[in-house]
């Protein structure tokens, strides 16, 4: 006894501190755990473990949950953990799928009225994109059908806030990103613009298809096994930096996408669908530097930016008062 | 559009049958991701789903969760991942620590009073144990201080239950288990015999002393960062199996343990607690089977066995109202 004293000690640990618990039965254990972990030095982490633990808990007792069903998850976040690699993490595929990764947007990128609202990175974003001037193209000829990309960047007050940085990311027409070749040698549909004096901005792209997520792994399983398709609607990202204002993460959806209402990672805003706009006016698509004047679909959207203030306020309301303690 | 409703039949999905949602924020999102998984055609899956998703959630907005602390959770289940081999399930580990496993058994094992209580098996059971005479002992000479286990198998009526399989291991005096010796070549320090007619059974085996679980892994680092010590109080193991009645897997846990009450993966019940009882009669160890007649310690227990029957009604009561629906 005082030699498993002593090799407490060793690991920091004053047994004397410890709570005295016992009897672990399906009332009990929540608490006994709780207690357990009271001991953290940590409040924050305290804090998170209290709720993780108690949900759980609460998660097995409600199910019923089968010592089967546990082991098969458990099972499942191993297959989970083998599938991933230095380019591909599949649990934050899994947080995607549950809808987590969204939430977590929400709770901590939410805009106040007027702004525009935020949406999840996705893990194709890349550092390496070139810079553009205005109404250059994006994507190299022949990557899909054009597309004719142009709005203000302004702020809460319709103020136009020249000189953002506009990083912008899309898919080809085969629903791929340049990434996802195996032969990529330069950044492909995808650039780095600044938006002028008048906070205008424009450049040409192609437009952006539908795609499958990751499903060859064990995600991929669990999404069909929920009875659920696997595609994201097509998009165009955009993510807006510039200075006193919060960096905005946003993304583009085009209506009309049959997977606009079941976006299998939950992306989707109404505010941020769009309406392609067909252009037929040979004299005007030549003007805007697409090939032979052919016809383009023209994506017009204004961005909003919030101020870190302005941000704070709005992320107040998405706060439960229990956080704010 | 008529290429993605292909493409979605391909998977066998109908996407005019999906909900047609929107608007992702942190009060909505929750339902949506309900609605789309409303389409499981597996009842069970659907319901375990329903509910870890609203926990999962509620989780992340009780403690608004930042999108760094979220990505700090993927990074510690990816790692979590790594650390798993044929012969290290991590994850059960985890689950041991949260309570989560200890739990699940409650719920999936709870007996009838007056029966012997269960516990968690623990990852060091094997097949290969050998076949004891009563008064054999299981340990090899060295392992560890001398101690004398007997009892008597029962029913919950009182009577004796003849010829069950009683399965036990333990640590050595070291606080390690047989199959923790890289050059281990034979089962020791684990056993099977059968009880006797009337229910009687004895065996010779050494103390077992608490131990460190595996805490070089990330499940180690988590539990230090709670402020939690990484032992089991020492246990003897046992799991008996006789037709006619519920398999039971159980573990004595000697009082007087420093870690009796904080064992890192809450396994202990006050039921299962023994007093170890010193034996200084020269003739009756010599009778017992110890070499030179020396001192040992006793662990006397009755063990009581459910019926299927006694096991089910015990079980309906600690499965909560929602999961028998």
């Amino acid at each position: 006894m005082l030699e498993a004293n002593r090799r407490a000690h060793q690991h920091g640990i004053d047994l004397s501190k410890l709570p005295q618990l016992l009897d672990m039965n399906a009332d009990t254990i929540t608490d006994n755990v709780h207690a357990i972990n009271a001991n953290c030095p940590d409040d924050r982490l305290k804090f998170i473990f209290k709720h993780l633990i108690q949900h759980l808990h609460d998660f097995v007792r409600e199910t019923s949950l089968t010592t089967e069903e546990w082991m098969t998850a458990l099972e499942f976040l191993k297959e989970t953990g083998k599938m991933c690699s230095d380019i591909r993490h599949e649990y934050i595929l899994l947080s995607d799928t549950l809808g987590v990764s969204s939430l977590v947007d929400a709770i901590n990128h939410a805009k106040p009225p007027g702004a525009t609202e935020a949406c999840v990175l996705g893990p194709f974003f890349t550092e390496d994109a070139h810079e553009f001037q205005q109404g250059d193209s994006i994507a190299s000829e022949g990557k899909g059908d054009y597309m004719y990309v142009y709005g203000k960047v302004t702020n809460t007050k319709g103020e136009p806030i020249p000189g953002a940085i506009i990083d912008t990311w899309e898919t080809d027409g085969h629903g791929l990103y340049d990434t996802q070749y195996a032969d990529r040698t330069e950044p492909d549909c995808r650039g780095r613009l600044f938006s002028a004096e008048d906070g205008s901005y424009a450049f040409r792209a192609v437009v952006p298809v539908s795609y499958p997520i990751p499903s060859d792994g064990p995600v991929g399983k669990m999404v069909s096994a929920l009875g659920r398709h696997v595609f994201r609607p097509a998009h165009l990202h955009m993510q807006i930096d510039a200075q006193g204002y919060e960096k905005l993460t946003t993304a583009f959806y085009p209506r009309g996408d049959p997977y606009l209402y079941s976006d299998a990672v939950f992306g989707v805003h109404s505010s941020l669908i769009v309406d392609l706009k067909p252009v037929t006016d040979k004299e005007l698509s030549l003007k805007r530097g697409f090939k032979d004047g052919k016809t383009h679909m023209e994506l017009h959207r204004d961005i909003v930016l919030a101020t870190p203030e302005e941000g704070q306020a709005a992320r107040k309301q998405t706060m439960p008062a229990v956080a704010q303690k």
